[in-house]
């Protein structure tokens, strides 16, 4: 049945392996890897297919850090809840977490992305600048006139600049990684601040779509960077859960205020025991 | 390489289709169900191989009921965090609610299933009450001398009867679906009071095990109706959400209490905005 | 912090409790719903507020069963590789095989829920039939101009009917269930057919949205309906995983057709094994 | 209420942050890290409150990238199938195949991590090498006795030795991180073979736990290494799903083997389309 269905049957290239050795890609494993390369350039290899310069390297662990915490969100309460309610299963409050990192979390990265991409094609191969800034002001007055934020810019908090994105946009200046789409990010902010009449922040989305398109990142394969760097961080949320609990803390304190008990307000049936006698 | 791995093909007997129609292993899902069989015991077919008659419909209802909600928990918590975080994915936030269907929540059911079931095997064949007596006595001492809680028995909230546990029991004889292990869990019941000194509380769980335990339900799955009941109390958080979201109040709510913010103290960057402009 | 920042405090009113007793809403746990009201009705009150006359439920249940079981699809395939991965956490395999409830399977269901609602709109207070009609034709001409597939409408496999939309459509008109958005679907695949010049198969999918929207489901909860169902129908699968494991059979099966190991071929490392004694 | 429930208020340490900067412990994230502190090493920090040396990032480094990547997994399998029917969240598909990092694929490590913290008690603080011994020699002959591997002992495949073990044990030698748990490793080796009268192999889960526990990294969280690791494998499985995608094919395959269809056999309802068009 599957070879009259598929013609084309999918390889995977990602790993082979015999008695004597294991591969990743064309690489031994042990001969090739262990202790030879760190694991951001394997991640990056077996992702995307090629080891990131070192300059590339600084600004992609730097974007995976900026990615990795932002205290008690809701990705490291679901991490926490879940944990506390399945202790030997670490990796479960570790993938509870993982999918807050959606289209509230970092859902403007790839619209960003795709923006930051339309004004270099709009330039052409000769990188004409006039013609990507009238792409940009139209994205611009587009936006305004439909009173919406342009992905990437506005911060209700961090003004007139975000420390992180200004930081890394700086970086990939440091380490000559910047390019056609860095630019783009700069051009685009001009116009919208023109259009708008004030400075509107460039905020840490917006940079990091810019960063990660120049080092020739797809769109569509951005928010891995923040699920890896947000596994990392969950890590750390389980790692302090397990040397100060606070499973118990939260769950009093929501129910606390959101719960209407009959009085005498009581506690959660097994609130108090481990493992909880009740459903 | 497959056919040389493995002599035996595991087949799945729960769905077969064509052009005109859909089967749940033998029954012709149009002809023969819709309409016509209820969805308990479509799920009851097709995880147990046996439709529940009438009576053992209605325990099964009244323990799938019980499951399915107790507020503001871990596992409401998460669910509601992560659809607040992915509005667009329902089935992600009751995915991760699930998650705490765990050691903690209902880790007791499976102990207890496998304590009544031995106290049964003690009785053997001829049932002999003595012989599951003093096995349960041996449980209580043993336990007792442990100082461990023996799974099913206690809660520092419902004393000195659960309200659950003694309803669901009363069901079980009202339906005449109570056999060998709700009498194994009173013999179990007597003989802790007698070693402990007085009435310790029979509990939702330990109820739970024995009425599903006397319809035929293994331990291994009795899991499973902790699962499908708490999908749907989640389903009815997410529908709360979408009424009254509580994302928000609840992520400010924690992190107002749990984090030390640099003065003067801010919201979380993006705490306002949706989607949230930076990560 | 969290008083300054929120003047609405959210409430939960799904459950409360104290020692002698838990209420689901304003109802007593024990005294009003165990072994009186079943699974499905407990399940409909919590989450939309109401419970269904006996003729709406059975629509309702008739839905839940459509959407529980499809045989070994990408959905069961997870929840197996996760149990197997993990089987003291049948929890996880069901959460896992749930995050395929999504845009792919029943992504089409909102979209038609909506072309529906907003036929039944155009029909007015009065009910327009021609105003509806006029709305349906153009929606028809619209999707037809875009050569995309209008949401509910179309079938590789089911021609010219889908057994399980006629069957559910007949069944709403059995229980009189049946209203405007069941007209609207009759009246939009009328159009449909016109301008396609052939009859075009109403889907699952599509009466799913004409018999939910009739009976008051808003169509950000109909997801749900495919997440409860789906759930019962994955614990399914795990309880079949338990009588005749799959897993490993699984794993060899893709990748002995999608890897290229090197030779001699051999089992993954731990294939064997359990625990798997290696990463 | 919580205040009278919680005398102690759990703060997490992980994050703070105001208008102007974020700080993830002490540290600026501008800073401090941004360009300056590579990703593990500030993963380190998170989790466990101290960065590592150069020699022993190394060590860390190699372990996470050993961790990473496994080929067609049921890991792999599962991320695969999940984003293959929700393509727009990444996320779910890496939380998917996190959930199979449990019992079945790194259960081997804690027990492990355990036994040799075991042996290094009993040497004392005098570490004495034969009160060790001894002990290592009970281990040994108890699991004998009981027939069970000792955990991080054995493997079907790779004899006498596990590559990626001694690699890992080497490298800890190689950069001096090896100490006493990567003797106990060596002595209980020595132990086990004069037991069972031939070599058995070290494997890769027995080398980790002792590498990692010699570096300072308790058992619980020894997971984690294995979590992170994972998640970054499971995104390049998901960058060549975008490139190559293999769901449809793995879901025929399997359903093709193990599903007895009516004749005759017909896809499965929506395999050919996208959106899927049915339940």
């Amino acid at each position: 049945m599957t070879t009259t269905l598929h013609t084309h049957v999918p390889r995977s290239k990602l790993c082979r392996y015999n008695e004597k050795a294991v591969w990743y890609g064309d690489e031994d494993l042990v001969g090739d890897l262990l202790g030879k390369t760190g694991f951001v350039d394997v991640f990056m290899k077996q992702t995307f297919g090629v080891a990131p310069s070192v300059t590339q390297r600084r600004v992609i662990e730097a974007v995976l850090v900026t990615l990795m915490e932002h205290g008690m969100t809701p990705s490291a309460i679901a991490a926490r809840m879940i944990y506390a309610s399945s202790p030997e299963n670490l990796q479960a409050g570790v993938a509870a977490g993982l999918l807050a990192v959606a289209s509230r979390f970092v859902g403007t990265m790839e619209p960003a992305a795709e923006l930051l991409e339309a004004i270099v094609t709009a330039g052409g191969d000769r990188e004409d600048e006039t013609l990507s800034r009238e792409y940009a002001r139209r994205i611009a007055q587009d936006f305004r006139q439909r009173r919406v934020a342009v992905p990437g810019f506005g911060h209700h908090l961090h003004r007139p600049d975000d420390p992180r994105a200004a930081a890394l946009l700086a970086l990939a200046r440091e380490c000559d990684t910047n390019g056609r789409r860095c630019r783009a990010l700069a051009l685009l902010s001009a116009e919208i601040d023109a259009v708008v009449g004030r400075h509107i922040t460039i905020n840490a989305t917006g940079a990091i779509a810019a960063v990660l398109g120049d080092i020739g990142i797809p769109a569509p394969l951005m928010r891995g960077f923040a699920v890896l760097g947000r596994a990392a961080g969950l890590i750390a949320h389980i790692a302090e859960e397990q040397r100060d609990p606070s499973g118990r803390f939260i769950w009093d304190l929501v129910d606390g205020a959101m719960s209407e008990h009959a009085e005498p307000v009581d506690e959660p049936a097994g609130r108090r025991g481990a493992p909880v006698p009740t459903p």
